[in-house]
């Protein structure tokens, strides 16, 4: 079953050891899928000359291009390119112009020329160089077969990426293998789980071109959105109705696209509103209020806040009557409200935004469990607020997480409806 | 050539796309290596019921166990279980009671129960459930043929986590395959590189068993020490000596071992001083008291806290004088500390620590650039404060990040020599 697809082959006992996160592979991906060149797998081996021969000869069966990463450099360790030459029994030849080029690089950074650095002037018989820009380990490009070709790249991130665009993408646009161009858009979604999501859009899942799909993280529903056509603006023209069709059916439920968060998205109702906020927070300890500050220009519309962690600071610091504090207990509707009304008074904003909440482990109760959060949202027409249970299972940073995701977003809709 | 290995499987047309890091990769990997089992093998393949069964069949060849991870959601997207059963020609058949756990897990998280919720009650003939404590979304141990074992987890990580340590750890522990027993510990190191690092304990690289190796990540370096034994006891027997010499040698640059984390660490420290903490932030905007709030019973000695991310949170807030803001600017070691002094007597506390800094990628100055951090630390000896230039290269989350990694240290570093 070949396919006329891409493949991507890491190699690196790092990976394996889990040193380090498969940025390469990452980053490839994306390049591809820009490109428009199909990508079915990813595979990831350790610096060993079998195991990297036979991942490499399973490719050439299903696949027209591999692409691999890292075993370039001089060390031992550095095992790719012989390994391929052997996978497909080839013999490796020096290429004398490589070896002068690699000394005159090595000297010209100021690096001594190891004997071993010549060994990465050898590449199999047939193979062209791939140059390498920034640093000494070239790559290469050769088809050990007819209608499959490798490209090997260093594993250094930058060098990787500077030698893939310089020379790997105009080769394999060259050579076709395109289906065009694909664009992607990500709806998000708030306050919805996945599965009722997908069934409010099920229908739409079955098209072609283009796709919708769903996918989740902790407190975040997404759908992908991807459409391939001859041109960027062609992809984009097919994807513009889709999202009018999934917007109009999802309504207040998404609350934005692509790198939007929910903290950008309050951001920009307030900044279009000229409004403030501050906030007032118990069980986030700061949380709600570092994730509006992680988005750049949130000084115009962020004010600061309290973090309320113990009863005194709510007291002190926001004016919850001690009372109130005794007869509700903290994690209450009534000391929400009171603490999303103190820190809109006293820090003089248009909007107070407060959590008080159980995150556990410890502090729960049959009447209060752990994952029992009450959230206010303080404004111009009043004060609202509401209970929120996470469950106890979860563990203290879902829980809080959750908290701020629920936060920010109860605030997102009262800004939707506000006269 | 089937060897007695471990292989990662992931799915997920997301890490196809490069839309995600496969995050989930690295950790089992890590789990794996702290095990001692060996592995040699991660794949990727995309939501496709082919491929996803192609590559299960292949790995049956080659490994002994399996791990899966995402696809084990309701939507039609999740194809994992059934792509597995149909990969080795075996029926799905429904779990009864796992259907009835999934809808009073659904209910209890206050979430409707969808239809398409039903289908992650059905596993292949013969397989287990392998209990998910987070999600609705359960996975399965299942050996479809003699000697190969598949253990599939959603793709969700907080999730997987859970699963992988509370049930997949023993079983792979008791199933052996292990080569000895690994035991690892990390050192974690603050205010000093990893280069630096490297060569004060260069001569240390150099053993066999015990090894230790230096990793870094953003404003933190690690040292991992691992050894292995025939026993956990002999394992850690080895490792105490050495441990030893790295503390001896490093000194307070080294902050803890293991799940420590310099938020921990301060609050270990407060608590046997039986003494309290509040913090006032600007440019961190809650992330220090976020990081704090995460750690468990942090409500013993962290009392909450002041986000001045504006000049007039500061001076109402705080009393920071209006013309100390003038003449020095916010961004000053004067405001700084004017910051630490007022947060720790209005919330009295023992102690109080105050940030105030450029995050960019605005507002920067030749004078003050963007990078440019002052931290100052209250206490019940005076007040000290230091200015930090991280550059204006790193973006505005790495600033954020590292301002909060520094104040804490140096928070700790006062703590550590308080009389």
């Amino acid at each position: 079953m070949a396919e006329p697809g891409v493949e991507i082959l890491c190699v690196g006992t790092e990976l394996l050891l889990g040193d380090i996160l498969n940025g390469n592979a990452r980053w490839i991906a994306q390049r591809l899928a820009s490109l428009g060149l199909p990508h079915y797998r990813q595979t990831v081996v350790g610096d060993n000359r079998e195991r990297l021969a036979m991942a490499a000869r399973e490719a050439a069966t299903r696949s027209r291009v591999l692409i691999t990463t890292g075993g370039l450099g001089p060390t031992p360790d550095d095992l790719t390119t012989e390994s391929l030459a052997a996978a497909f029994d080839t013999p490796l030849r020096e290429h004398p112009d490589l070896w002068e080029e690699i000394q005159a690089k090595l000297s010209s950074g100021g690096r001594p020329v190891a004997p071993s650095n010549r060994r990465q002037a050898f590449l199999p018989e047939g193979a062209e160089v791939l140059p390498n820009p920034l640093g000494s380990a070239p790559g290469m490009i050769w088809s050990p077969q007819p209608g499959f070709t490798i490209l090997t790249f260093p594993g250094v991130p930058s060098e990787m990426r500077a030698m893939f665009q310089e020379t790997a993408e105009p080769w394999l646009q060259s050579q076709g293998g395109a289906t065009g161009v694909f664009v992607s858009r990500v709806l998000r979604f708030s306050g919805i789980g996945e599965s009722n999501l997908a069934e409010q859009v099920a229908d739409l899942f079955e098209g072609a071109n283009p796709t919708v799909a769903p996918y989740a993280s902790l407190g975040d529903v997404k759908l992908r959105l991807t459409a391939s056509a001859s041109s960027a603006d062609k992809a984009e023209a097919l994807l513009d109705p889709l999202e009018a069709e999934l917007r109009q059916r999802t309504g207040a439920l998404c609350y934005g696209r692509d790198d939007d968060s929910l903290a950008s998205v309050v951001l920009k109702q307030l900044k279009s509103h000229r409004q403030t906020l501050a906030v007032a927070e118990s069980c986030t300890g700061g949380g709600i209020g570092a994730a509006l500050t992680a988005v750049p220009g949130s000084s115009a519309s962020f004010i600061g806040g309290v973090i309320a962690y113990s009863n005194a600071v709510k007291q002190r610091q926001l004016g919850v009557p001690s009372d109130q504090l005794e007869r509700c207990g903290a994690v209450s509707d009534e000391v929400a409200r009171a603490m999303a009304e103190g820190v809109r008074e006293r820090l003089e904003t248009d909007w107070g935004l407060a959590v008080t909440g159980i995150a556990g482990p410890g502090g729960g109760t049959s009447e209060k469990p752990v994952g029992l959060v009450h959230v206010a949202v303080a404004g111009p027409d009043g004060c609202e607020a509401a209970a929120l249970r996470f469950g106890e299972r979860r563990g203290r940073g879902a829980i809080q997480q959750l908290t701020q995701i629920r936060a920010l977003d109860l605030l997102r809709l009262r800004l939707l409806v506000q006269s």
